[in-house]
């Protein structure tokens, strides 16, 4: 029924994650509705996004500047460095502003299913950072997988030549999480780390 | 933590009904780990809505093109007529195929709480196209309110000094629906517009 640009933008919108075929039909609805309030907002947004997007040289982030807003804040603790496998776990972890360090994004995990070899991600860059000094602490923050930890352990001999402090996110029980509820890997991870209380 | 561009690229999808800000965030970092797959045809597809977008002079109904596709379609019965409270009544109507004929929308409802009177909706607009002459069949697909019926009372008081025949959509139940679960104006109009069986 809809104008091939209006199915366009339909089918644009449905390709974002959260948005189906319905949703974005809603979505569009609403664009067209509102064309000054909504839709030109968006189209402005998008190319002001797209005409300054760049991929930080330092630590793998996406931003608008280069390097990016974390690796140039001076706030932030040049001396942690934070490993994730990828650009959203850097901004999962720095939502919370948990970590008062700085990143690095891997672009992955090491996969011998998928062929994802350690030249496949920024392993040599890290290396090659904590190698030029400066960092006393670099945490592994891999996804809880066996790709992931797979990727950490590599990352960890690599890492060991140098006088720098290795630490993992710890493992066990999440925030409000029953036991009932609970897979037997971290209940095991969660027993074998437990702590004497008080 | 982001910047300004992506902030506000952020809120813009935010304000999407269907995105959150949680879902918003996600869509962005698709979107920027995508730059050629998913934020340049958006950009562009937006471009291009918003370059052609109209409002059809005959019906109200929102098109790349003036008047839009539905009353230019000569497949479509022009002697049936459509009367919906909005386009996307119009929208959802018309991607069922269900109605043959061309379609007319109010752009509202009447509506004493909201303050919207008859000279408001485009009304006039719809007795000059009924006057014009051409039509057989009115439907008013007002929705199932009271001010959605309000308002197809309203409607056919000011057709009824025409010779064209005047419809509404039937009430009862949805197909579907479970007799428990139903309210009781529903329940009312399905068992009022009861027919023999076979």
């Amino acid at each position: 029924m809809a104008s091939p640009e209006i199915e366009a933008l339909t089918q644009a919108l449905a390709r974002l994650p959260g948005l189906g075929p319905r949703s974005a039909r809603r979505a569009v609805l609403h664009l067209l509705k509102k064309r000054e309030l909504a839709l030109a907002p968006l189209r402005r947004a998008l190319e002001a996004v797209e005409q300054t997007l760049s991929t930080c040289q330092l630590c793998g982030n996406v931003d608008t500047v280069d390097p990016c807003g974390i690796c140039t804040d001076p706030r932030r603790d040049a001396r942690a460095l934070c490993v994730v496998e990828d650009v959203s776990d850097l901004w999962a972890l720095d939502k919370s502003r948990l970590f008062p360090g700085r990143f690095h994004v891997l672009g992955g995990r090491l996969s011998a299913l998928e062929g994802v070899r350690p030249e496949d991600l920024a392993i040599d860059a890290l290396v090659g950072r904590v190698a030029a000094g400066g960092i006393d602490e670099v945490v592994l923050a891999m996804n809880a997988t066996l790709e992931g930890q797979t990727t950490a352990h590599y990352i960890a001999e690599r890492l060991e030549r140098f006088p720098v402090r290795l630490t993992q996110l710890a493992h066990g029980l999440p925030v409000g999480g029953e036991l009932d509820y609970l897979d037997e890997g971290t209940l095991a991870q969660a027993l074998r780390a437990r702590r004497p209380v008080g």
